[in-house]
């Protein structure tokens, strides 16, 4: 545990760029992965921090990126077709082979999160900035450590039941909306070697990612999903023809 | 699948024989496991339907009424201190062994489902005849068939997070209330060779016990529950010791 | 209840065509589908079952033919590859919506199931004909009635762990072999509303789907996996763009 | 995490002191504790590590050393039913408050073990000194690092399935032994606010807790179970009246 956290914080940076809603400029000065990065820094302070976005080369996501990477957030919304699938294979090799993966929000309907699942990831949606309550229901799990019960955010998209995803391993928080909805909004996965948890209050809309408790549950993702003294391994899931015949 | 269901409903039948709260004799004229036996037989019209409650001797629960019991649905709240510890002992053995259990409501504090969880199973609480809305999280399961989406619930007590109870094999619903709280409100366990169902929704002050969409819940969990063709085992959980020297 | 399962047996049906190994010839006198159908057919009185195979139009699976199918079984071997990701796609969609699905052996490399789970799928592997048997760790589950504790097969191929699969929802068997390895060799799953059955036993060069137990285990699996009451669902897994301005 | 973890090795010590079987006084000459206690202070430098028996007054395991234990290992056998109601109570509130557990090999069969699962705990058993394998069937887990694939232990006494425990969070390791019999040999819970790691290997007969591989499974073990910065929760788990009194 001795050398820092690699985080990286990737935001597909399309509401940044376009400007809409109008209310980023103010809520996000810096970007949405801006402000993560910031919260996370402030918490883990030894950490290095890097943030990538859609337009960078290879989205920011190279191999040499991604294989020094302890754990990936990701968020994305309008431009999840825009991501090239040689990339999100990519990203899928390293989080099947132990890196740690944080999908945020809007990111439910990622490719990278879909191909992980093997479900449609569809959900319930309204969005009529509504009070979101974050309850605990697991107050074991790391991730849980030092969250209000209930965390309040003030102002949200609802995102409700029926939430199509496999049973998560571990189900850490579920949301109630002002409508009445209610979602499993913190959930766990392990796929290959890799840690994987989903968190999705955040929203372009409203300035959820400047709020401390938030940024306490992300770091607490952060460090439950690392394992840097983990060797990354190769997975092979390329052809499955290749993969039997490499068997025999 | 030929022979009929043999369902037993037991309650402790306190607030009825005690006329409180005045509103049981509109809303329950026949009792709690009165309603919920009524609701039962509309909806598996072959079963074998008895109810016992606590003032029967010996609770109603004989050796010979649980060997001859399908499933058990057990509601208390008040008098859960009443329960005689060999009976409870009783009932343990028979869901070790293979014979289902819903628990429902303030049952949650009950003796038999304490001492099967593990856990306090304690909760958050407040009575205010708050609107509960009941989500299916889980559509595949068998107890979610039919039931609406959501299940509205016009005036319920209110039980919240955090449900002390280890996680259970499968989530089927959660529920809302008005406040903004949220609950697992329904939540199935194997025990042994038993199968177990707890479904919060349901209270004395309340007619919930009368809904239909209720009884279906309540039929689909006993179905869900029943092993007919399957043969009662006896468990073996007295004296560790004695468990011990006989395997060797 | 009262209309009769519908049932497709798919297998690549290579090793029935090229006639290796030599074994097959009698093992398998009317291929690895025909004994699984008549396995299923002695179990399921009044199912209506079907096979198809790799070398049929469309590989046997037409729209039609997987809308009036509650439960798929899917052998696949040397062939994974040839298999159409148009045709894994529409199978997909048919799972997510409500088929029920039984992966058998080899199947574990097969796309369908890879793209179900998400991860790589991949096992230890030997074949020397090693005795195997498979141990119930749930009885109480459907999938395990009836099944002798343990279930002997005299020779079979080697499966062993780490196999690379989520958490299953439930673990009925596992099972260990001659040289001391152990596996995972009967899981369940769902993904959105369609129950996946994973079952390793069974392999192209022993008798293993002509064993009266294992008749059992699949006719069980099957019964497990049907929703015949309930109505297809047509899920949305295509783009993921369209998924979200669908939404808004 | 600054400060040093707080381990209390618990045996009930009646083979010690008996002088059965006669090997102990080779195998074990500071008794099984013993060899438990050096195996971990080798590889937790830091930690406070105590031990206590059953001889010991309240067994050792007062209030004030539970007070300041952040993770119990409980070893017992011949001797269950000889610890005392009142002591196993007081365990199960700081196990339910937030202290970590790992139950050893025949503690399966403890007071504190049954009364946490709340089923019978029991398993297959015979003991002809067989080679055990143990493999890890999650790598991603904490447990698992750095344990080889498999574990091998030469003379063992063998468990065996069915194991009648709730399933698991976790499931980490399976065994196998040469007679073909399969066991959940690693498998973790959490109940109340605690986290409890049953492992199965280990036994008077043999010199399974010299070995550095079983130290290194009970080490990963017990960082995993503890939770240094979380406050002791006092659960309330006596007359279920009580209880709910106190909420009215």
């Amino acid at each position: 545990m001795s050398q820092p956290l690699r985080i990286t914080v990737w935001n597909e940076g399309v509401h940044e760029s376009n400007g809409a809603p109008a209310s980023m400029a103010t809520d996000y000065p810096d970007g949405m992965h801006g402000a993560i990065a910031a919260g996370l820094a402030g918490l883990i302070p030894d950490a290095q921090i890097r943030t990538a976005v859609l337009a960078d080369p290879e989205h920011g996501l190279t191999e040499e990126i991604l294989a020094s990477t302890d754990v990936l957030l990701w968020w994305g919304h309008i431009a999840h077709g825009q991501v090239s699938d040689e990339v999100v294979e990519r990203v899928k090799q390293h989080v099947l082979g132990g890196m740690g993966l944080l999908v945020l929000h809007s990111g439910h309907f990622s490719k990278i999160f879909i191909s992980l699942m093997g479900t449609t990831c569809s959900l319930l949606w309204r969005n009529e900035g509504e009070r979101e309550l974050v309850w605990t229901v697991n107050p074991t799990h790391p991730i849980a450590q030092g969250i209000p019960q209930p965390l309040v955010i003030p102002h949200q998209e609802m995102y409700g039941e029926f939430f199509d995803i496999p049973d998560p391993d571990d189900l850490v928080f579920i949301s109630s909306f002002t409508g009445g909805e209610v979602f499993r909004s913190g959930v766990t996965f392990h796929r290959g070697r890799g840690r994987i948890f989903y968190f999705s209050p955040g929203d372009q809309e409203y300035p959820v990612y400047q709020q401390p408790a938030i940024h306490q549950v992300l770091a607490n993702g952060v460090r439950w999903a690392a394992q840097p003294d983990v060797p990354r391994v190769a997975p092979s899931v390329g052809h499955p023809d290749r993969e039997w015949f490499a068997r025999s």
